[in-house]
């Protein structure tokens, strides 16, 4: 049996796991219990990093260098163009949101507001989210939900006609957003074709174990596994 | 003609370019000035890193997504094997140093002691390196160089038994800590399959122009461009 080690909130966790279902990979989930870094979890990724797949009996961590993976296993359905010129943009984007979405926005918001939180509470320490890192993440997802909305005027899918790995690490991290509460009902009104394209994505069978996600001490918000939302 | 904007000592840069130079494919280097992030700067990327390369008349950013499409468009000679399984260990060893060693060693040594310096030259403020960090690169470098020394005691290549993209993407890492003075003769002989790797990318041509790097108040040691070192 194929088993996941991943974080629920992981917006890498999340991008294998859509990978995963779009391409019908039968996976066991096991959550990973990330704070405490034990010998067993560094042992499958020296890393110490989620997501780590166990698959036909081999250790694949690195989420960028595991979707290429199972785009060569398992090439149907495909999420990488032909065309190495959009390739190249589906692998910019990719970048984009793994690199710059992550660093701005999802460290800011999703690493101060749950991970710590969850962090402390089992170690006991007191401290709570960096007010300043809140901040600058609420700024820079306005400039990137205006960029996509953009985006997402003049194309169907991010890296052009067809869906990608783009449309998969975009909707990664924007589902942990959505999920702590920073994307309600009238800020996806905000951004029409952006609103169009996650309805979208949300209502692939793919997305239907991301949707189904609860953390514990972090309730999902009404909307977020709405299909209209 | 095609340009890499680039930073000489930036790792991403001399992945690019030792990529482009052992695929024989001419270029013009233009140094950015990062420092200053001006509109045609921004027009290039977007993102506002280094490096963006103009081929063909086109714009291409991120090095990972670079690497990937110059591998397709020049595919002789060859940085990606064929194997599926070797072809994963190059991406994520790829993805090892562009985040782990980068994040861990390169930010705490190289952007706290040289372009923090730099910046502030050029923005006239006065803060230097925080040393808390510089600590935390020189404790995680040992880490690194150890694992590195291990891997290429038993691999001839570090994934596996042809050149790749992951030698590249270590050699750009490890050639700026060792412009900076922190990889001095004596802790290069602590570890000899390490040292014997990197002589034998030293002594390539695609290395000769990293060699001949000059940073204007940051000479290179001694033993820098030195093969015998």
């Amino acid at each position: 049996m194929n088993i996941l080690y991943h974080v629920p909130l992981s917006p890498f966790c999340r991008k294998v796991r859509l990978s995963l279902a779009e391409k019908r990979i039968e996976v066991q989930l096991v959550e990973e219990r990330y704070w405490e870094q034990d010998a067993d979890f560094l042992r499958r990724n020296p890393a110490g990093k989620v997501p780590v797949l166990k698959m036909d009996g081999k250790i694949f961590t690195e989420s960028a260098a595991i979707c290429e993976y199972l785009e060569e296993k398992h090439p149907e359905p495909s999420l990488m163009p032909i065309d190495p010129e959009i390739k190249f943009e589906v692998r910019r984007l990719v970048c984009w949101f793994d690199d710059k979405f992550h660093h701005e926005v999802t460290v800011n918001l999703l690493y101060e507001q749950v991970n710590r939180k969850i962090q402390n509470m089992h170690e006991q320490r007191g401290s709570g989210p960096i007010a300043s890192n809140v901040q600058a993440g609420l700024k820079a997802i306005k400039l990137h939900l205006y960029y996509l909305n953009w985006f997402l005027d003049n194309r169907r899918w991010l890296a052009g006609n067809a869906m990608s790995l783009a449309d998969f690490a975009a909707a990664a991290q924007l589902s942990t957003i959505d999920y702590i509460g920073h994307l309600p009902p009238e800020v996806w009104n905000k951004y029409p074709a952006l609103k169009n394209w996650y309805a979208t994505m949300k209502s692939r069978p793919a997305f239907r174990s991301i949707l189904s996600d609860n953390v514990p001490g972090f309730p999902q918000p009404n909307h977020y596994s709405d299909f209209d939302f």
